[in-house]
């Protein structure tokens, strides 16, 4: 952590004001990492996909959230000192304590409390527990306004536009919609640094299938794949994807799909394999409309942390806010053949209703004609009378009828990453110590392709004509996109040194030969070898490395 | 506006609960329009300058915006009809109303009020003027928690992290800061869609340079660029930068070099130079603190919208919040060549202190070591005591003393971005009509950089092999990144239409000859030209089109 504030990755926030718990600065190498693994994510979850990627508010009017339960279900249970006022998450502050797991009610808080006459570390008595939403609420407008809150996930967002979302893809399913973005939980008392905030950062993919067709047409891609479950009886399994399936330890296909592809991507930001796991959730674990859930864990100084879930949401998001809204949230899903069907039909006849009926004899009959009957008797309603008609006023004739399709509430498979988590993952695990030339060296192995400073150009010496020359040379690979430091402090070996430290996969030196021959040398931040080539030529040649792990040794002559 | 709609660029926030005035959803073209933009501003902003992006918390404490001046003066004035209880902004009621522009204090619009007896759209009257804080608030923690707001700027969270932020530029002006991300603005009665928004997004820029050098380096590089500026007293100049700093109409250097850097911004995505000036500030328009201020605006049919401030901040942000958080934000600046100075010291005489000080003679001389010096008595502070000295006690000696550099508070020069009315302007500035084969055709002439969908590959017939081998091909130009579409819907005619209309350059289609020798054509949306290239080179052919605005008949055959 200290190298992290030290180096300019997380910063605390608000730290001049004495700073606030549950909130980070993302520092310049911070941010460019996140970013970075964001722009990973939409490679492998939008673009890669049949998916789209929407930003909706982060505010949210409070009707979404009655609508989607956090209004009501989104709660700790805290606990006040009445002697000096703190206010405690329970089950964390009894997990402290007495170390046992406790599931968040009240009444079960309760008995703990007397059970074990727990007190504050003050020694003062705690009051009754109490529930408390964690959305941060506010108010939109003038006067008191409109009731909103800070969204608790990206997620319920892209459910209410589920609408103009299934028009965009010309109601075909599956498709899917992404959002990257923050969302907002306000932690009673969180601790932990990054790893419990309540200003946080998701990537969460909705993908909505048939309900009764939970494939993925790229299956074959991951089935092969090996990995490790932990399933809800917490047996551990190393077994392919599509074993799983087959055994039923995973629901189904599309679930072991985002499973596999969610491994896929860690791997890709350099999450070590060995320190990764799936996580299935018990049954009274998951929420009670999923099917099923997992999650990525990782594991890292704090123990095994969840970085991702994965659940089979199944139709409850989009049938609840079917009903709070009375928008009609199904699709209507052709068959590939229609039906035939027999149905009875009434069949009017004009002879008996014209006279009884008289003037609403027509209306009478184009009602029954739309009905489909069972039985003798027929009760229609017109303009608000009942009429029941006996079957002296109709014929009843089957007859051969064509169902061309259904409507279905599609359900939602749902890969909800935390990125913060993963930020902070990937950095503990390229957090490495070597030796070279016989000193310790700290060293950060990031894959290329997240290193926050790409490259760093040096002169060999503080003095011109090295340092125009790198100036100059810097500012060519900034105009070719490239994240490029120009420093010239400090002997060359500190320098290397530095930029080993900031995960900086490629430094260039310019040396006495840059003038000979207009050469320079790229040195591998990994084997710490150095190559020789034309300055030139560093573009496409960092282009190519950067996206690869090819050994420098490839391009240009050795260096000496 | 419908078009934006219907096509996927904007929804209506919360619409299936009856929507939110003030709010968007960015839908799937929007969303990809708008971070393009972003990732373009990056490498305008951030890459090519010694500049550092971070991204800090949208929710601040309630210190940041006293400090910032926020929680007391960013206030609308607001007027509430008694009859029917609507809230109105007080001076755009009043605009709309008597087509007075009126500044907002509560007595001008008092006055008004009475003057010309105005009531509310239903007859009703209003009540007294009442000023409404425009910063949405909410509280953090459990119970009332500690008082907090929406950030309404991102700027704040850059200029509190001062300290960390200078630390990791080693101190060494000029640098910068950057943050892309949401801002919130709890207007009154907000209207004009997408202009007019209480969340939005900004991209912000703060450059902290030393007070009296308020220079660029690269300057040059935008010196003769030739623009349109409004000056504080409405003259229009067409002039180049560096003639508009050399005759005092943009104050300094560094601001024409932001303001130059700004109008590449703008042309490099597509908004057009005749629809594009800046308009400087008049006196009494301007922020008290700021030394000059110039706003991109761009002509819309909204009229001229403001879509970019610049502005000479001074050193007012750093100094309000180091004297609130008692911090200091000075940096120290090295002198290239120390400045020597000539002083007065006094130099203890020992003989004569010790037999009369006694036992605090020791500290006494300590004390006089340092100070400096002029006139013949000395007044010291000894633990409390103060004791005075006559030049008996001490001989004056004149020294030479180096200053090595001094300390200053940083002035920053802040471009600050509107991303929402900027993509708004660019989907404006790129809708265009024309003729192809006697028919009227709706065409978005994005940028290519810019387009949502980039590549859309079609099958000419919705049949076998046409439909496997194209979604073969759209999945191949994923792999390689491209945003690419798969569409086999409807005539070709149509689906060309159908992506001209959203700005996708590029259309590939499979054709009874791609099965003879592998190619395809892509057809240029605006000169609706194609060309016929093997499939295996599209990826290439493709990138070097995507970053380059040549026709396309340079690649490949000529198709017929």
């Amino acid at each position: 952590m200290e190298m992290l504030i030290r180096r300019g990755f997380i910063w605390q926030s608000f730290e001049i004001y004495g700073g606030m718990a549950g909130f980070i600065d993302y520092a310049p190498l911070g941010n460019n990492l996140r970013r970075k693994i964001e722009n990973i994510w939409r490679e492998f979850f939008v673009i890669n996909e049949r998916v789209a990627e929407i930003d909706t508010p982060l505010i949210g009017v409070e009707e979404v959230f009655v609508a989607s339960g956090h209004a009501t279900s989104f709660v700790d249970i805290a606990i006040e000192c009445q002697k000096c006022g703190r206010v405690y998450r329970a089950d964390h502050y009894i997990k402290d304590k007495l170390n046992i797991e406790i599931n968040s009610s009240i009444d079960a808080i309760k008995e703990i409390l007397e059970v074990y006459d727990l007190k504050c570390e003050c020694d003062g008595n705690f009051s009754e527990p109490f529930s408390m939403n964690l959305m941060f609420s506010t108010n939109i407008g003038a006067g008191k306004g409109k009731k909103a809150f800070l969204r608790p996930e990206t997620a319920q967002g892209i459910f209410i536009a589920f609408k103009r979302i299934s028009n965009y893809f010309r109601d075909k399913l599956p498709f899917g919609v992404a959002q990257i973005g923050r969302a907002f939980r306000n932690e009673i008392s969180p601790r932990q640094g990054v790893i419990r905030l309540r200003e946080f950062n998701q990537a969460e993919l909705e993908f909505f299938v048939h309900p009764r067709e939970k494939k993925h047409s790229n299956f074959r891609e991951v089935a092969d794949d090996e990995l490790t479950l932990v399933d809800k009886f917490e047996k551990v399994h190393r077994i392919t994807l599509s074993k799983a399936v087959e055994r039923g330890i995973i629901a189904n296909e599309i679930l072991a799909y985002f499973i596999g592809k969610t491994r896929r991507f860690l791997l890709k930001i350099g999450i070590k394999d060995e320190k990764m796991r799936f996580r299935q959730h018990k049954d009274d674990e998951k929420a009670h409309y999923a099917a099923d859930c997992w999650d990525a864990e990782v594991l890292t100084s704090f123990g095994w942390i969840e970085v991702v879930g994965i659940a089979d949401r199944t139709d409850y998001d989009l049938s609840r806010h079917s009903k709070f809204s009375r928008e009609d949230l199904s699709i209507f899903i052709s068959y590939s053949k229609p039906l035939v069907v027999k149905i009875k039909k009434a069949v009017p006849k004009m002879d008996v209703l014209g006279p009884f009926f008289k003037s609403k004899a027509k209306k009478i009959a184009e009602l029954l004609e739309k009905i489909e009957f069972e039985g003798e008797k027929i009760e229609i309603e017109l303009e608000g009378e009942k009429i029941k008609l006996s079957n002296e006023f109709f014929e009843v004739k089957e007859v051969e009828e064509e169902i061309t399709g259904e409507r279905v509430i599609p359900h939602v498979i749902e890969p909800s990453f935390g990125l913060d988590r993963i930020s902070y993952a990937v950095l503990e695990h390229s957090f490495d110590k070597d030796i070279v030339k016989g000193e310790e060296r700290r060293v950060l192995r990031l894959k290329r392709w997240l290193a926050p400073i790409e490259v760093a150009v040096l002169p060999l010496l503080s003095k011109e004509p090295f340092t125009t020359k790198a100036i100059d040379i810097a500012s060519l690979l900034r105009k070719n996109g490239f994240y490029t430091d120009y420093d010239d402090s400090g002997s060359i070996g500190r320098r290397y040194r530095r930029y080993d430290e900031i995960g900086t996969p490629f430094c260039i030196t310019v040396d006495h030969q840059t003038f000979e021959d207009d050469t320079v040398t790229i040195r591998d931040r990994d084997s710490t070898e150095q190559v020789r080539v034309k300055v030139l030529d560093l573009p496409e040649i960092l282009k190519e490395l950067m996206t690869s792990e090819i050994g420098i040794e490839n391009f240009g002559k050795r260096f000496q």
